[in-house]
C-alpha cells in the first residue's frame, strides 16, 4: 500500500479534501479513478488514507503527466462531480519530490538534509 | 482540518507509513509531536489521515525549517520509537509545493498546469 516510486526527482499531487454529505455514486468514481490514474502515461504510484479528512497522493514522472490526467475526459467529468457534489472543501498541491528515504524498504542518498 | 498555506512556493514534508502490531506510547507521542511540530519556526500546518495506511503531510517555510525539525531532540527520540518500534515501513518524502488551487477556498493563480 505504500507506493514504490523511483530515485527523485518526481512530482506529487497531494490532494486534501472533505467529503459532503450526499456521497452517491462517489465510490464506484473513487474507485474508477484509481484504475484510470494508473494506465496514465508518467503514473508511478498513489497513496491514500481517509479519517474525516482524506489525503491522496498521486506520485508522476512529470508536470506534463499531471497536466495530461487532469485534462483527462473521463477524469475532467469526476473533477466537475467532485466539485458541485462530493467535496465540501478541497486542496490540490502539485509539489516536486526533491528527496525520498524510509525504512523497510532501501534508502536513497540525496544532498538534502543530510 | 484541512490545512491554509501561503501563496507557494513552500515545502511539504509526506510521511506514509505502515504500523507495526505493538502500538504502546504510539499515541501520546504522536499527539505530542504534532503540538510540537507545530512550535517551530517555519511550520505552517499539517494534515492526517490513517486508514491502515496513515499520511502524515507537513508543510514548512523552506528546507531548513524541515531540517531543524528533524534534528529537535525530543522529536529525534519520537524518530527512534518509531523506526524501532511503531512503524513496520515508511516512506518520507521532501516536495517543493509549485501550485496549489482548491475550493471552498479562494483561488491562487500560478503559471503551472493553466
Amino acid at each position: 500500500m505504500l507506493a514504490t516510486t523511483p530515485f527523485p526527482p518526481y512530482y506529487a499531487v497531494i490532494f486534501s479534501s472533505l467529503h459532503a454529505d450526499d456521497l452517491a455514486g462517489y465510490a464506484e468514481m473513487a474507485e474508477r479513478m484509481m484504475q484510470l490514474a494508473a494506465e496514465q502515461p508518467g503514473f508511478l504510484g498513489v497513496e491514500s488514507a481517509r479519517e474525516g479528512l482524506g489525503i491522496t497522493v498521486s506520485y508522476w514522472l512529470d508536470l506534463d503527466s499531471i497536466r495530461q490526467w487532469k485534462a483527462q475526459a473521463e477524469h475532467r467529468e469526476a473533477q466537475r462531480l467532485g466539485r458541485e457534489a462530493w467535496y465540501a472543501r478541497y486542496r490540490v498541491r502539485i509539489a516536486r519530490v526533491e528527496r525520498e528515504y524510509g525504512g523497510g524498504i532501501e534508502e536513497n542518498a540525496s544532498p538534502y538534509l543530510g
